[in-house]
């Protein structure tokens, strides 16, 4: 017996351009759930890989991994979800489940981890992504989208809001009022200014030129807004923020933001620069300063954070579009030409 | 009134040779400790202050920041020692007192600390090393050394030793065998193999060449040694370690020592390459991985690892030389033909 015929959107070739693409999902597992897609979120990464410019892309490639949907369909042994529930999928469909990561429920660091698209699942099929009529995921990867969120509003939480929570989820209940700094006020850092208000630090968002002062102090609700190419405005600033959450995806100076840490402060990666990256050893010996990678979140995280977001009745910036301005939007937001995420409206699109 | 009258050795200018220098302590204040010192470690740091290549070096210039002496006076405000106890004086003399640092008792992060020598006292005078037959420090700053240790044995620690121990305190008492591993094996990594088995870890001694090996697994009692230039036994190490203690005080590619890292492993940085150290942003964000930096240790770490070594029965592994013999020992030592730290018996010296 085959699995459902769905209908997607793919890339076919390195132009990274997406058309509608007919493919058939796998049969239904008993530890599968099975999804008709609402929303889903648009990611740097989509385009890296929709042109296959960081692992060798198998085409056609269905992107999309900020996936919510309607659960229309349960294996044999699902007891968590009923058919008619709202879940979302992120960034992984797999992991081994054996290994040090998987079995300290942090399977994001599983060696052999499969993602939602671009992968290769354990059947030996290609994983393919949420830009697309319905999806197939085991339920380990599947999490609840909390009755409070709206769809549209939850699709950003499953990457981009997981990855600027799960470094700073240390932090939650400790009660004391940290000062934070964001680094790059894109899809992770602006959902990452959410964040870190509503655990009550005090936010300072960190930005190449002052462009973004009014957006960051007036919409996001940040408490102070620093020009990092401003040498005074720096040095001022220095030795007092207890950590920083650096999502720029690109080469830059450490140095400056180091200079920013207090003693044992702790500067977050998560956005990967291709070049590598410098520090001065002296800055990190004699501040006790600390860099540390972090990777989206465990599936755990991700249901925290949409709890989270729920609890705390935060709202997402984004902009929803149908799925024949998705090539639009792409270019849009490679220029960053969008506040702050884009959404596709996956079943109020015509796919075919 | 004019403190007393010592002798030390001095450099007088880049050349960094060490003479003869006569000059006068301040007078004892009330919470000061006078130490007649008998032994003193030499330390690369030693070397490039005497030869301004670090700080602006103010000459005349006593070196010595590993000073074990007997106390020959107190202050009148002193309490906590009487003359004839054996002590230490490290890195430092003196801190604000008032910052964050100061007050979480991690004062070797004050921006405001006075090193043991080269620095300037709050009275406005030079500070002066151990490499002297006296030395006057405030109670803050001075340890106790332990009966069962013998000064000499001590002296070390008070630097290198604490530089090893300060960071891998933390996992004191976790009752896990973790994977250490130690990257470097000279006056602090030789310590660090001692503190990190005494602590009941795992130990793989990681190298630049073979040269070590024997040294490293015979004498010093580490569990493994790693070749860091073979290809082969470098992949099949990778993954294993729970931190490395990284002592190399020079420019080295930080990439493959953090592929030896476990998921969140932490490598500890605490040589001070002249040059930026570079890191690749994918292997610390996909593996977790940390870098931190991590600089001598506090008052209470000293007194901490002077008690460990003492309870555990370490031993260091010294040669003890005469002051006139000084000069010659800095220049071994600079070629790396020591093992693994030279110690001067200053009280049994001629200094004049």
């Amino acid at each position: 017996m085959e699995g459902r015929r769905v209908v997607g959107w793919a890339a076919r070739d390195a132009s990274g351009l997406l058309s509608p693409y007919s493919f058939t999902l796998r049969k239904t597992g008993p530890e599968d759930v099975v999804i008709k897609v609402l929303y889903c979120g648009m990611d740097h990464t989509d385009l890296h890989q929709m042109r296959n410019e960081v692992h060798s892309t198998n085409y056609p490639l269905v992107p999309g991994h900020e996936v919510v949907g309607e659960v229309v369909e349960l294996g044999s042994e699902v007891k968590k979800y009923r058919v008619g529930d709202m879940v979302g999928v992120g960034c992984m469909v797999g992991s081994c489940g054996r290994c040090l990561s998987c079995n300290s429920n942090i399977e994001q660091y599983c060696n052999n981890r499969i993602f939602t698209y671009n992968g290769i699942y354990k059947d030996g099929r290609p994983t393919q992504g949420g830009f697309c009529s319905a999806m197939i995921v085991h339920q380990k990867f599947v999490v609840r989208i909390p009755e409070k969120l709206s769809p549209e509003q939850a699709a950003p939480l499953l990457c981009a809001g997981v990855t600027a929570y799960s470094p700073l989820r240390q932090f939650m209940g400790s009660g004391k009022v940290l000062n934070a700094g964001i680094l790059g006020l894109g899809g992770v850092g602006h959902l990452g200014v959410k964040i870190a208000k509503a655990m009550g630090h005090h936010v300072t968002v960190i930005s190449s030129s002052d462009k973004k002062r009014e957006e960051a102090l007036q919409h996001l609700g940040a408490d102070a807004f620093l020009v990092s190419s401003n040498a005074a405005e720096m040095e001022e600033a220095a030795n007092n923020l207890d950590y920083i959450l650096d999502t720029v995806p690109a080469l830059h100076p450490l140095q400056s933001y180091l200079s920013l840490l207090k003693v044992d402060g702790k500067l977050f990666l998560v956005g990967v620069s291709p070049k590598p990256l410098q520090f001065d050893a002296t800055d990190l010996i004699l501040g006790k300063k600390n860099i540390t990678g972090s990777f989206i979140g465990s599936m755990e995280e991700t249901q925290e954070i949409l709890d989270f977001w729920a609890e705390k009745n935060l709202t997402s910036m984004i902009e929803i579009v149908k799925m024949d301005y998705v090539n639009k939007a792409f270019e849009r937001m490679e220029r960053s030409d969008v506040r702050y995420r884009f959404v596709v409206d996956v079943a109020g699109s015509n796919l075919e």
